[in-house]
C-alpha cells in the first residue's frame, strides 16, 4: 500500500507523521455531495452503487486523507431487519418502532450477501478505485446506539424511551441489543470479505449511559462483536460521543483504536490508555466552523496531546454539515505539517 | 427551621437521613401546575407574584421535599439585561442574538430591587409561607449557558453559534461573559436579601466545553460569582449536565456543593471530592418515567453511594415533563425511608 500510516497508527507501530480523517468526511458539508444529493433521497443514495461509490471518494480526492471511509448509513442493516426507514433532512424516522417482545421477536437478522448487497458492492468498487493508495474503512453502528433510534422511532434529545425500557423491561432490551449484535457481526465480516481494510464501531449515544449501564447494555454487546470478528485481522475502532466517565471500561471492549470526543483531554486519555490501545480524535467539530488559524492551531494541539505514536487525527464527532471545504483543508494539511521530531512521544 | 435538613447536608453536618428535592420541581410534570399554566404565557407566569408563588409551593405541599425552590427561568435576568425573551413550548426564542462587541456593548446591567422587582417579591411571599419548615432556594444560570442562550438565539444541538465565538472571537465572548457575570452577581445577592437561604447556579451547557474550554471560559466566571456571594452565608451549589470531564475543576468553582448528572459514579466522586464540598444528584430523569419499584432501586442505590455525610438525593439533569407524579412520590419516599445507619458513610 502507498500510503498505510492510518493502519501502522491503529496498530502503534512508529509513523513519519500522525494520519488524518474525519468521521462523515463524505457527506453533506461537500458542494459535489450536494449536487449528487439534490437529484436522489438519501436512502436511495446509499443504495445506488455508482453514486455511494463516488460520494466515498469526493473527500479523499479533494483533500487527501489518509484513509476512505464507506458513504453509507448506520440504519442499512436496521432496514434489513424489517425496521421501516427513511431519512429526511430533520434526521431518521423509523415507521414502525420496537417497544415490546413481539416486536422484536419479528425482527430479522438479515444475509448481508443478499439483502445489503449494495453496501458490499459499494465497498468492492472502493477498493478498486482507490487501488491501494490508502485504505478503506468500513463500519456500522452498535448496539446500544442502534436499539435507542430503533426504540425512540428516529432521533432524541432525552432518550426516554429507550431509557423507560432500559429501567422498566431491561429483558426486552437486552433481546433487542441481541439480535441486533448478530446482525452486525454478519455485517461487518462480509465488509471485510468485500474489502474493508479497518472497521468503525460507532456507538454515539452510549455517552447518555451512567457506567453501570453501559456495563449491563452496550459494552457487553461491543465486546462480543469485536470478539467475532477479531480474526479478520483487520484494526476495530469504537467511537463513543461524550465518553469521559466511560473511558476505562472501553479500554475493555477489545477494540485496537478507540475514538473520542473533544470534552476528554487527550494528553490524559494517552496516559489512561497506557499502550493498549490506539486513540482517535479529537478536535471540537465546531472548530471547523471559524477560522483557519483556530483549525491549525486546534489541530497542532490535538496531535501534540495525542503523542505521535498511536495516534489518528480526527474530530470528537461528525462534520457539521455548515463546514467550510477550506477549513477541511486546514485540517488535513495540519497534520500533513507536522514531521516525526514534533510527533514523537515526549516522554513514558 | 423546622427542618433544615437540606442545610446540613449542603454544609456537611450529620444529618438522621439524607434530604431530598428535585431540580425543575416545580413545573409541567405537575397537574396542578398545568392547570395554572394553561391560561398563563410562560413568561407572564414567572412575572405573577401571587402564581409563581403558588406554584413554587405545588411540588412541597404535595410531596413534602425538604426544600422549596424559586419558581422562574434562568433567562428572566436575561431579559432585563436587553435581551428579547419569549418562552413558547418548544424552547426559549431569542429575538436579538448577541453577535457582535456593539450587541455585547448594547446590554445592560439591570438593578434587581427595580428591574426583575418581581422575583423578590416572590422569593419574600414563598418565604413566608414555608414559614421556616424548609429552606428557599434561590438560583440563577451560570455566564457560559446564558451566554450560549443569548449567542445561540435559543436552545441549540451543536452550540455551532458560541463555538464559532469561542474559536473565532474569544475577546467578544469574554465581554459578554463578563457582563452576565456582573449582572447576576447583582442578581443573586438580591436574592438572598429577599429570603433565599441557599443559591443554585445552573451551568447545564458547560458540559458541552473541553477541560481547557472550561477553564477559560466558564470556571473563571462561576469562580467570581461565588467569590462575590461568599459572604452571604448561604450554601452555593453548582450544577453542570456532563461533568464527568470537568469535575476535578469544578471542585475549585468555590462551590460548597457541587450537583452532577447520572452519567459519573457518585461513590467514585465521593472518592475524588474528599471532604471539600458536598454532592447533589444523580439520578436519571428517566428513571422516573418508568416503574415506582425502579425509582425506589435507582434512588437507593444513589443513597447508598452518596455516602450519607454530604449528600442531597436529587435528579441528575431536571425532571422531565412527562414524569407521573406517583414516581416523585416514591422518589421523595425513598429518600424518608433510609434512616441514619444506613446512609452513614461506610468508610473514609
Amino acid at each position: 500500500m502507498k500510503n498505510d500510516l492510518f493502519l501502522r497508527a491503529c496498530r502503534r507501530s512508529p509513523v513519519e507523521r500522525v494520519p488524518v480523517w474525519l468521521m462523515r468526511q463524505a457527506g453533506r458539508y461537500m458542494q459535489a455531495y450536494r449536487d449528487v444529493r439534490r437529484k436522489v433521497p438519501f436512502m436511495d443514495l446509499v443504495k445506488n452503487v455508482e453514486l455511494a461509490t463516488e460520494i466515498s471518494l469526493q473527500p479523499y480526492r479533494r483533500f487527501g486523507m489518509d484513509a476512505v471511509i464507506l458513504f453509507s448509513d448506520i440504519l442499512v442493516p436496521v432496514e434489513a431487519m424489517g425496521i421501516d426507514v427513511s431519512i429526511p433532512e430533520g434526521g431518521p424516522r423509523i415507521g414502525n418502532p420496537v417497544r415490546t417482545p413481539e416486536d422484536v421477536r419479528a425482527l430479522r437478522v438479515p444475509d448481508p450477501a443478499s439483502e445489503t448487497r449494495f453496501v458490499l458492492d459499494i465497498l468492492e468498487r472502493v477498493r478498486r478505485l482507490v487501488n491501494d493508495e490508502v485504505p478503506v474503512i468500513g463500519f456500522a453502528g452498535a448496539p446500544y446506539t442502534l436499539a435507542s433510534y430503533i426504540v425512540e422511532g428516529g432521533s432524541s434529545r432525552q432518550y426516554a424511551l429507550i431509557k423507560s425500557m432500559l429501567y422498566g423491561s431491561p429483558r426486552v432490551l437486552h433481546a433487542l441489543l441481541e439480535k441486533i449484535s448478530d446482525t452486525i457481526i454478519r455485517y461487518l465480516r462480509a465488509q471485510v470479505e468485500a474489502g474493508a481494510q479497518a472497521l468503525q464501531l460507532f456507538d454515539t449515544w452510549a455517552g447518555e449511559l451512567s457506567a453501570a449501564q453501559y456495563r449491563e447494555f452496550a459494552l457487553p454487546y461491543v465486546q462480543r462483536i469485536f470478539e467475532e470478528t477479531r480474526k479478520l485481522g483487520v484494526p476495530r475502532i469504537l467511537f463513543v460521543n461524550g465518553c469521559a466517565a466511560l473511558f476505562d471500561d472501553m479500554l475493555e471492549s477489545g477494540a485496537e483504536v478507540l475514538s473520542v470526543d473533544w470534552r476528554v483531554d487527550l494528553a490524559e486519555m494517552r496516559v489512561r490508555a497506557g499502550s493498549r490501545v490506539a486513540l482517535q480524535g479529537n478536535v471540537d467539530p465546531c472548530v471547523l466552523l471559524s477560522t483557519v488559524g483556530a483549525v491549525e492551531k486546534e489541530a497542532a494541539e490535538a496531535i501534540a496531546k495525542g503523542g505521535g505514536l498511536g495516534h489518528i487525527l480526527n474530530l470528537g464527532h461528525g462534520i457539521l454539515p455548515t463546514t467550510p471545504e477550506e477549513n477541511v483543508a486546514a485540517f488535513v494539511e495540519a497534520a500533513k505539517k507536522v514531521p516525526l521530531a514534533a510527533a514523537e512521544p515526549k516522554s513514558s
